[in-house]
């Protein structure tokens, strides 16, 4: 008889062999680490993207996305809050035709029965056709996928952010917003300077973007932190290993006139540990009108949202602001997604070239 | 550089310049104050109403209904606790063939990270095409609907109820009801007598409804309330200015036998302050079989419902209840009210006319 | 005029005449008992799930179930927390094409405003064609049923557990789920042995499929419990009456190698009242890997799920488990129920004869 859930092993595993792990016939099936993408299937999503939401906007292109994937349905579990990733999916599934099913609230689930997380993600797999989950606990999703690889009825799971380490559909719609925003530079991504301004050391969505950018080559990134919330080690071996020409500061105006992109996040306070992040002067790293003024005319703002002090809403209607398209971004490249991991995209991409194209 | 989110000088603008401002073409766009509705408005509604509750009877009536808006979506963000407006509006929706996204639990959402509600309505604005919003803040919807006119991507608005003061479709669906039940009399809802009894004071569907009412000529008034819940004072002046009679009493036998309706109203004591309204005896501002046996047998008892025991249940059986087909009357108005918001309510006249009409 | 509300003398009924109460012309209307099924409607759900599953197969067969009750809406009202009986309904109703409205969380509903239950499920009849709920209070479905009765207004109610004494629709997939394990068997479920482990005295689920199972003739019913957690003396007398074999124990190994079927159960905590369940020894009640090896290999274990420790999750990956099957069977034959309940299913079998019988 198998031993069932047996995983640790998996876990164990280097990140190369974890990503093949989670892929099937050289295809992401599993969606947990942003390292899971190359180039080109991140290409390949950003395209698919881009023409979704261009055949959006017909009627009969609406009709024609909402029966791609009509006989599909997704579960939404979403057990630590979260409102824009999680109204996202939300779309990406109506926009595919899918049905849903949601859990938002683990008060109202049979957790409070004393039931395990990993029984509660296969009632789900006998209901629904993928899983996408947001999870407090990190490594969760990642547990979820390897669980559903050993039941002999595996169903994609998604991860929507699993603790403070792993936010890999955000990665995809950082990367997707600026390719959108240099998409008329000569070398597109190649080359760019992106710096990161603020928490770090524990933006899940810093270390996910950071991770995807060095598909690229030449991109220079510059961490802009209070000395509290540096670069994890980790992170920064990684940069290291694909040889990444990074550098921190705690001084922002050293670079804002050089870089392309400045990417702010908010203090991660919920992952608070002993010492209080609270503490930390974090007004040098807020990003003001001031700063904008010094940065180049064809630069970029990005913000994962939600925001506080740390970004002047008075930024808001400076074309450079790109944290609103990123969200509009995020829900077309996570209705990519879907449609990948489905096997549907080519699909879209077909119907694009026989309607839009001449 | 546009100053962003500016409504300071909207928000302290005369009210019949407010619904000038939440109009576009004309047309009402932005649903926040019962004032905005003329009488022409509010006919043309009821009457798209009545004609879709029909048409929704037979299967292809209901295939047509579902293609009308089939490419829009919704979201219901309801953060002040609601069933049956919410789930009014849900079917309402669904009617419509219209996808949907909910907040309901503000605990659930990014507000516990500290983002400001302005945000958080911006985001809906870029997955959904209308915002359909209860809040607990007087005020929060008027400020949404301004906020999405200074981003260059407005979507409507409908408030489905704003702390004490707005409740405009209920008000909608109130005043359909009436129409309703005085179809066959001949002057319509001309020179009706109508008693509102209870919190008149801090009812909104009162003073909303008060607020419809005076779109027909001759229409009197007469709130019954304890002293500590009366009329307040810029109500009772804009039914001054209207040039509507009315009156106050603590004594609904003077009344009851010469009404036309009364619309009789909970406590809402979830707005005290200070002072509790637990400690006034409302036993003689309730509905009781007694009272009913007085009115006239045309005349109509009314509730916005959820009641405790300012109405006595064995009132449902009678015919001349009518808070039961407030509620379905509610899921109609609302649809024919969003069917109007996006310019599809001559299509759904049209098909009544081709099918219904011989 | 009628006396509102008055189903107390209903409530007194003796069950019998409680069935007939819920039904109409012969069929079952309102889903409150598991006693309300006769063989012949049980056999005929289960040959409507057999079938409905297969047809979802296909996106012809989907496309044909969607429109199946396109026209309807179903209202999910869950105030007892649930995922798996909850989201199993969510997947019915989307399979049949149905939409759906879902209050799952009473401190968001207007009961806090002090409204009654029964206003509350009357609200819902106005909005939906029928009402699923679970509730943690014993009867509430029953009333609601009776209730919707007097309205004028009927539309049906299927309990989806009600307090500590009926879960008629876990019932019908535990029949089910025994049916499919033992189709291959001479006689069907006739002289099965089936033995319930653990809390058999407030797991409604024993409670409900114990007495289906009384249609089968010659099934032996072994019911292995603590001292403290006996068969209820009501169960037993019912039992008694319809000439069962049926008898107790603690000690399962007496009886591991006879059983066709065990059906284990975990210890009901949330109803303890007084002396808690926690102090009992419940050890010896544990499904474990060596009471699996005693038992025969065509028996099956089934347990209603969630579990905690009287399950050990090594047997999740033996053949004789059946619980993970138990959750999809669930999910059909709740479809089977929708659709019985709205007088569809005669199409199911119709649309399946034409496809797939050949």
């Amino acid at each position: 008889m198998t031993t069932p859930y047996t995983f640790a092993h998996l876990t164990a595993l280097p990140i190369k062999e974890k990503c093949a792990e989670l892929s099937r016939n050289g295809k992401v099936f599993h969606v947990i680490f942003a390292e899971q993408f190359d180039r080109d299937t991140l290409e390949l999503l950003c395209s698919v993207a881009t023409r979704l939401r261009k055949i959006a906007k017909s009627r009969e292109g609406m009709d024609f996305l909402r029966g791609l994937l009509s006989h599909k349905s997704a579960m939404l579990y979403f057990t630590q809050p979260s409102t824009r990733t999680f109204l996202s999916f939300v779309r990406a599934c109506q926009y595919l035709g899918m049905d849903y099913g949601e859990v938002r609230d683990p008060r109202i689930s049979s957790a409070y029965k004393g039931e395990s997380d990993i029984d509660g993600v296969r009632t789900f797999s006998n209901y629904f056709d993928i899983i996408i989950m947001r999870h407090p606990e990190a490594g969760f999703a990642e547990r979820t996928a390897y669980t559903m690889n050993t039941t002999g009825m595996a169903i994609p799971v998604i991860s929507a952010g699993a603790g403070p380490d792993e936010h890999p559909t955000q990665a995809l719609l950082d990367a997707y917003t600026l390719k959108r925003s240099f998409e008329n530079r000569k070398n597109g991504l190649a080359g760019l300077h992106v710096a990161f301004m603020g928490d770090v050391a524990r933006g899940r969505t810093v270390r996910s973007l950071a991770k995807l950018l060095t598909l690229y080559p030449d991109v220079r990134m510059t961490f802009v932190a209070p000395e509290e919330l540096r670069v994890r080690k980790d992170l920064g071996e990684w940069l290291d290993r694909k040889g990444v020409r990074w550098s921190e500061t705690d001084d922002v105006k050293s670079v804002i006139a050089d870089i392309d992109a400045i990417y702010v996040t908010r203090v991660q306070d919920e992952y608070d540990a002993g010492k209080s992040s609270k503490d930390i002067d974090y007004t040098p790293f807020h990003m003001t009108l001031e700063l904008l003024s010094r940065m180049k005319p064809e630069a970029v703002v990005m913000h994962p949202l939600p925001r506080r002090a740390e970004l002047d809403p008075a930024i808001d209607f400076d074309p450079r602001a790109r944290y609103w398209d990123q969200e509009r971004n995020g829900m077309w490249i996570r209705a990519a997604l879907v449609a990948y991991v489905f096997n549907v995209e080519s699909r879209i991409l077909d119907f694009y070239a026989q309607h839009y194209s001449y």
